[in-house]
């Protein structure tokens, strides 16, 4: 039976619990794909009595999820038990989130979990914890470069599955100026370190930012030739690798107004985006750019490209939200395996209330699916 | 019978022509308002000829055009002949856009039309040609604050409409780093000065930037409290004196992503933005921020507001063009007349070609008819 989807706890105060059992309530009316829930079964059992939900919890393995799926919801303790109430995170809500996300890690890299699917953390809680990362994606990045040896994942004797897509990078970006780089780099364990890329998508629509969580005054010292030429690089592979586009079409924003019309608004459209959408043409990769971003993404726009790379969150996640804001889900692309999200964060005031949509988790679930099955 | 809406000719080589000629020819079967245009009518005579559309043209006045348009294009010529082909501006572009939009301004401030509409100039062969306003909306600004002496409007004797909406500004704000603040000031005749605001409306968004067509690395440093108490304010007096609502509400997007995660991710949200809003509340405002742009623009978010107001350029127009590209038109906040404006450029290729859209245009007609009939 195929591998299941790992579906992460998140943080325990959140919507996850909530969504996490709405999308399972939901399975046979979506045809949704098996996933295994990583997570505390007891606050699960809860959350569903506080919902009314009629949702079994059933301790499960990766190998049991596919046939307990149909009649509970698989879940695979870490041995990290949840007490938080919901929209009050406590003590217990970092440990238990971490050890579901690197029991996840662990079993893709297995082989045992086809792709990961994370349910939102509340960064705050993680960093009074002493999480020493900017944020999910980063964690994961250094879970999949590492040798797995942190993780929690129940004995597992397999060999790690063979990481074809992997690169090092020079630079760790760390975009979250509470955690120092010097912090970074002195986690125990670091090996390598890889690059991910931060994908928004939707049936509609699909954006990169090139910079994402720093302060705009920041976005045009950090931008450079080379962030533009690897993200593009990466999101480029990855369309084809995963998403099954032959040859991908990149559409790359401008930074400036007008994509800086011709340099009168602003240099660095010619200085350094044009530079860069050249070699990667260069590289024969089908690139254009820089492109006005505010006449990128209507309907006819959005025919001619598969990825439009902004220079900065806003740039692309307002326009792509707009069109999508209930189904876009977070992907990220350069890792060695699929990780999905959806695309919202924890919303405490939401938790336990019965009004948390599980539409970007399904969104998410299905994508994380079709991206890790053989084509 | 009613004033016409004054339509300006345009870059003479650009899609105004054409787009003006097809609003036209659907005036009947879209129920448009009756629209005078202002420029050369054997211009409008010849492209007609080009496009292969049988639209007689006529000369007409203000007090005439009502009566005209059912059978003919009512067009007043202003002295200045258009020779430019399609796609081909030539000497005689500037001087023929330059006075269309001084006719149709003069008209307007005499009552003699109902608002002004503009169809697309080509900044470039402005410049070229001495223009010395860094783009239509100063220019138009400029005239609204005059007396009018450099109109060729045709020896009108009535006297000037009130102008009630009227407001003088401080720092004249000059957005074209090709144009100097100091050759602006020189202008001979330059009185009082208006601060015009942009705003871009649909039936499903309306949006205002705070900052316009600057680079992106001047967005941090141009902002101040003032300049969006300034824009908000304006945008608020607009929307219940032009649009009707009686109590506006605004939506004040943060500068940076996530509006700054209370000052973790840059300090402008706390530091400019929050105050500007405490200002705008209290001036008895229905005013909310600084929110997070990436998730004000779907259609719950939509909802809350009735006009987005956004820290730059692509914030806003990125989401507002991505929901509505075809149908929004550019609205003129803060001069003493209604002024609307098609939502793209002159579009030289696209010029006698017969594939130019006038939907923008026939919705700025549409809005223009809104904003100046008596409610």
């Amino acid at each position: 039976m195929a591998a299941p989807l790992a579906l992460t706890l998140g943080e325990p105060a959140g919507i996850g619990p909530d969504i996490a059992l709405a999308a399972w309530a939901a399975r046979q009316a979506l045809d949704l794909p098996p996933f295994l829930l990583i997570g505390d079964p007891d606050l699960l059992a809860a959350r569903a009595r506080t919902l009314g939900l009629d949702v079994p919890v059933e301790p499960a393995t990766p190998e049991t999820a596919a046939a307990t799926c149909p009649r509970a919801l698989p879940v695979l303790a870490t041995g990290h038990p949840a007490t938080a109430q919901p929209g009050r995170p406590d003590a217990s809500s970092a440990p238990a989130a971490i050890a579901a996300i690197e029991t996840a890690v662990a079993l893709v890299r297995a082989g045992r979990a086809a792709a990961v699917v994370t349910n939102p953390i509340a960064k705050a809680v993680m960093y009074q914890a002493g999480f020493a990362f900017p944020g999910h994606t980063e964690f994961l990045a250094e879970l999949a470069a590492g040798d797995g040896s942190s993780s929690t994942g129940g004995g597992d004797s397999r060999p790690p599955v063979p990481i074809a897509d992997f690169r090092e990078i020079s630079d760790f970006e760390n975009e979250n100026p509470r955690v120092s780089p010097a912090r970074c780099a002195s986690i125990p364990g670091r090996r390598k370190r890889l690059r991910p890329v931060m994908m928004i998508w939707s049936e509609l629509v699909a954006v990169v930012p090139v910079t994402i969580h720093i302060p705009l005054a920041e976005v045009p010292r950090r931008l450079s030739r080379e962030l533009i030429v690897e993200t593009a690089t990466i999101t480029a592979r990855d369309l084809a690798a995963r998403f099954g586009i032959a040859r991908p079409r990149l559409a790359v924003c401008g930074l400036n107004p007008h994509a800086g019309e011709g340099g009168t608004l602003g240099r660095e459209d010619e200085d350094i985006v044009r530079p860069a959408v050249a070699a990667l043409r260069g590289l024969g990769l089908d690139v254009r750019g820089p492109l006005p971003a505010d006449t990128l993404f209507h309907a006819a726009a959005r025919a001619t490209y598969d990825a439009a790379l902004g220079m900065y969150h806003d740039q692309v996640l307002a326009p792509a939200k707009a069109l999508a804001f209930d189904t876009a889900v977070n992907v990220t692309l350069g890792l060695p395996f699929v990780r999905t999200s959806p695309d919202h964060g924890t919303a405490f005031e939401l938790a336990g209330t019965g009004r948390a949509s599980p539409s970007s988790l399904i969104a998410a679930l299905r994508l994380a699916h079709r991206l890790s099955s053989p084509t």
